[in-house]
């Protein structure tokens, strides 16, 4: 398991997320002041994936660069204003969402040893 | 621009994430001992959808619980490692992304100038 390679990744992913979250927030913004910039942003995110977020700011450049300057002033703000909540965030959120997982699990698991004796649905584990 | 609500989509699809390099680990681990373990996992991925990774967990709870149970603890071992370096990690690739954008934009506006007087390719910015 290459933990450094992992790690570089989800920061990739995360600079991609919050880019797609910044396009949302200069949308709204523009929504409220000049409908007309927000519905080009709007149609212009409609049809250019924004899976990648550097592609889709390079492209919004060619476009509207003053558009792109916004999107990037926005997502360096969105993280710099939660970058030092988010292991606290995260830790919490996973250690609830593996709760919830298995505590579903075991009700499942307990249901069926109720209903009857079916071993053949209970697959034994082979960790 | 509701910060909180963009904090906790962003938890969410983090754990999400997590939970798609969580599956990758495990079928490392599962190819170098257990080849059959690993393709059957590698067949479900691919045919089950990782994008909400709770749900992707449910459905691998009913049809293998002992390789669910697996992807939890890995998935909570990953952030365990690295929730830590991620504030650090999200904002230096946050900045150095931003400052790669903001050079080539930059360039182009530079070239634009020098290749002569083009002023329709110069949109003004109406900020």
């Amino acid at each position: 398991m290459d933990l450094k390679k992992i790690a570089n990744e989800t920061t990739t992913t995360l600079v991609s997320y919050l880019t797609y979250q910044a396009v949302k927030v200069v949308y709204e913004q523009l929504d409220e002041t000049e409908p007309k910039r927000a519905y080009w942003l709007h149609q212009f995110s409609s049809s250019e994936s924004i899976k990648d977020g550097d592609r889709f700011i390079e492209k919004l450049f060619r476009e509207r660069p003053d558009l792109a300057f916004r999107v990037l002033t926005v997502r360096e703000a969105l993280s710099d204003s939660f970058a030092d909540f988010l292991p606290d965030m995260l830790r919490s959120e996973m250690a609830k969402s593996n709760l919830k997982q298995r505590s579903q699990q075991l009700e499942r698991m307990t249901q069926v040893s109720t209903e009857g004796d079916h071993p053949e649905q209970q697959r034994p584990s082979d960790e």
